[in-house]
């Protein structure tokens, strides 16, 4: 059984990450902090969680060394950049769900965090856990910088045609719609039931810090330095994130008649292999609530005729922005690195309705 | 006193005109029809309809003829076609909720609605109900053609831009977001509380049959024949419509430098002196909430400068689906028709949360 | 015009207020306090309102006495016993939202409520501000104790059978389920939307502190000291208050056979003339969707036979918690100060959906 | 691997069933039923579903009879009475989902259910399939009638004090709430979302057909012929029954000074080796929330002082209604009645929030 400890366990992908894991064949969880929660029983935290006698402790990070061979890191960016460089030097196995290690360009994490990177070193060795893009560095890292709920949701929706030359990589709109979890478990006015229930909204336009996340993996796919237009939205649910993604067909795509079940089987040979994503049937429409409480992604690709001159397509992507869209990616990310069946603990059926 | 009946009262957009109508100074509904409830008196049909004696009865229109001098039409389209044409004749003002008179080109109409239209004279004279364009017409008018709710929505985000140089007309995408009451009182299995809770979807993508209605007053807008992406989502919600709106800026307008507060003030001038449409300061967001159970709109205008060559414009509109995307819009047509405050039962602020 | 005053204006039971009488046709709201917000448009705050250029000030009670002849206090209780002496000395007319003249016995205020009551002359001429049963001594109040919301809904449910010899009124239970705007506006964990949405769960069972409000009314009504079991609930939606009441007919009441039929008249009679309380027809059952954005109370009463020796009185009530359940019967009562139509600004009937 | 088959597999509990036993370690789905999507594939009906090539198929039992050896039946009630019967006479095992093998006594089935039952013999066979009470029965039993999800939620809270001298079980009400999927499938207008969102309501008082199922089990449990009150309500999220149960105690309890923690203390005996039901410690609130999606059940156990001279116990449970309250329990019964640890299939921790 492999011992692994989760620093910063009391938000919702903290808690998340000890649910899969307590019920996973191969590992022990042997630790979880908490500063707030110091002390105490994480079943009385998380009522949903039980048969563990698992207690929250503070972050130190000298003895929790000792109590684990790989980490996951639910802290606060910047907080991570360090913490990852402590356990680094310590040899271990390091998964970061912060932001901290996601970004390769030093000077472009530090535009978006506001915050220079410490580490340039850490940051190159680091490997961006995509595992259906990246799955081979995953398996050889001691690093992975686990991605953003929203790259997540975007880049599986892009990744099948970044880099045919049918589309206008410059014209790419992604717009994203999120389950209200994504804002995380501390109390805030803007997310009160009564401020977000039965209402729409969408935030941070042009300045969500996902953007360069996305555009850096667009960028390598597409092997041309891209910039998109990425709009969320809040939505009054739970779970989940849905990205309507909008694709120009290039000049010349137009020209070589580029139809519909042409790219839909580029996308279903793509993701032919993958566990965890499925291409719908031509007309099926994702949603959020078949993949609710799992780490499936659904796709579905459509084509806009628009006009004569010009095509466009519509790619619309489905996932529960807490697994598939974070601990659920980091499970399958500590799966790859330690050799584990990719799947371990991470096939249980969406429950629906 | 106005006497008005409502043809199809039934469903969402009736009980919301009786609602709204019931507390209308100068309006006294004397008929309200329903095939499926005729006899029983309508708070029994509608808990939240009371201090009315009024009963459901059958539509028949020589009687119902007599009982009024305007008539909202809540049919279905098709039938609309017929009755409008009856009243008509019978020298009755009209207000059609339904598609049948919105589309100018029946041709259009028979290819999205899968029927020909049997009354072009009438079609022509038909006035598209939008009081932020067609105001003057309207007073004019004897038959209004309501616009639909996604349209409302979207032509209040971009009118004020259309015909300006600025803007690219073949780059508008707009991706709109929709409350359930949208798809009607009828029960069908989608629509079920457990099927669309806790969900999102995308539906109708390029089939939406609100998609050739925005393009026609775009295109009477613009002056130049244009079409539009229109993606519709399904939100766990009852009523709101938020859509946001892409526009690419134009080479030249690349080079005009558009700035952002040029194009806020734009639309700052074009709603000066609208009672129901409000421009939100630079950096708020409009949310379908602070407009819920209102006839107001709320938009925000965003700058997306994307990358050296080009630029978009983001455009966030916010409406209650059934109020300004309907019934609402609906009462305050009558009051321009009639002479009447164009503001009279329409002022209530939006209860929130 | 009525010159009047909101103190504590930025919580729900304030916004709400500000809607209200923004529409009023006898009032004008001559100030808003917020400590928070001081200087901030209130239009800024609550997107909902507009069509107003007030602004939120600091709480001054010298230079507040002269904006205003009444005044609504949206206080923390204890804050509230001051603020109503000072304005009661300045001669002003005074609704206080809070709990702090509410319970006529200090020492139970000062049990509950874990603070001594200073002015007990002043909460001897405090009148509980329930129209429907003190309306003449409203009329002649200056300081009224505006009820708790899910009294007003127990009370309502209750009153017309209470001092009745078939009820046994020792055996009270009030199962009460509330919307999430009931626990106010400021952030806290336990009312973040991830936290209460999808769920359903009982709270401070047993020592809530609206218990002795309803205790009190009760046994005011059935001339008798009675104490009741009480249990809130909290439910995933903005408003509203469902009551569902267990009322066991007394042993002589088994013997006279009591019938539904005559108790239900008893309801009916109650509430004949009372304009905002509708007591629904026989079998139908009240929601509180049918009543929220209202200041409506909508009421049901049902038998159980239960067994041959007793049966029990089953009531249920639906209000909108921050309407008849606070800021609409604030209203309602400021219209019975001060002579004008009871219903002013208050007829607008529920959206729905 | 055992055989099993789903007969009437497109509702919710028959897809509940589908999801959970696909990822059963010991049974393998080799049939489910349904005459609607008969030939389809469950994965394009159930979105939720992957990872099998199952098709729909009409139910035609004598050859289903050879495809499985235990039949999970989710068929309306009458229609289940003849299937029961042929597949015992088939040698099959059984779990049935409907009431018609839950009532013991055939006159009082007939009363609530409008129909005759034609199999006494078969109906003294079934096992009422409670595993906390009835265990050792289950284990030999052919035929189980899987407990409705408003009795297992309420039972659940009564069995540990049922028989026991300190209560008056003459005055037990139960006030359930429940989650919108316990009204299935089927479209019907009153659960549509647009009805039920943002609302809630008591249903069907004093009539509802889990009433008999509750009264029986509470007078097997106490030995004396009991009636209960119990009020169900809808409440606006997909899934949970949380039934808060009132219970006063007997006048000799009254003198024997029953204190809470001595309740409590029966209540954690009765439930000490129950693998899927937890007493929470004293003061803690079960929600649904933290047992949705999961076969566990909270329980809460609260002392009303009242008055001096009666007190009363408030019991609060919460289960998932289409897991512990059906399809979870079903499997739990399958699990026992085959031999297979208990909790196979089923320990999937609820995903929170």
């Amino acid at each position: 059984m492999l011992k692994v400890a989760i620093l910063g366990g009391s938000g919702y992908t903290g808690s998340e990450l000890l649910r899969l894991l307590q019920r996973h064949p191969q590992v022990n969880v042997t630790a979880a902090t908490s500063e707030r929660f110091s002390g105490s029983l994480i079943s009385d935290q998380f009522l949903n969680l039980r048969d563990t006698n698992l207690r929250f402790e503070a972050l130190r990070l000298k003895s929790l060394a000792k109590k684990a061979e790989l980490f996951f890191l639910c802290l606060p960016h910047k907080t991570s950049q360090e913490v990852v460089a402590f356990l680094n030097k310590a040899g271990k196995k390091i998964i970061d769900l912060s932001a901290d290690y996601r970004l390769k360009n030093a000077r472009v994490y530090t535009k978006w965090y506001n915050t220079p990177h410490m580490y340039p070193t850490l940051l190159k060795k680091a490997v961006y856990g995509f595992p259906e893009i990246y799955r081979d560095k995953i398996r050889q890292a001691t690093i992975v910088a686990n991605p953003g709920c929203y790259p997540t949701s975007a880049i599986l929706g892009l990744a099948p045609i970044m880099g045919k030359g049918f589309i206008n990589v410059d014209s790419i709109i992604i717009d994203s719609k999120s389950g209200v979890s994504g804002a995380g478990r501390n109390p805030a006015q803007p997310f009160m039931f009564s401020e977000v229930n039965e209402s729409v909204k969408a935030y941070a336009v042009t300045t969500h810090r996902h953007k360069p996340e996305i555009e850096q993996e667009i960028s390598f796919l597409s092997k041309k330095k891209t910039k998109i237009i990425f709009t969320p939205h809040l939505i009054p649910m739970d779970r989940g994130i849905l990205s309507t993604i909008y694709v120009r067909l290039s000049a010349s795509g137009g020209k070589e008649k580029i139809n519909l079940s042409y790219v839909q089987k580029i996308y279903h040979d793509f993701y032919a292999k993958e566990p965890f994503v499925r291409v719908l049937k031509n007309g099926a429409y994702p949603t959020t609530k078949a993949v609710k409480g799992s780490n499936f992604c659904d796709l579905s690709v459509f084509l806009d005729k628009h006009n004569n001159m010009e095509q466009a397509l519509i790619i619309v992507s489905a996932i529960d922005n807490l697994i598939k869209g974070a601990s659920g990616q980091a499970v399958q990310n500590m799966n790859i690195m330690c050799g584990f069946d990719e799947t371990a603990g991470l096939m249980n059926l969406p429950p629906c309705p």
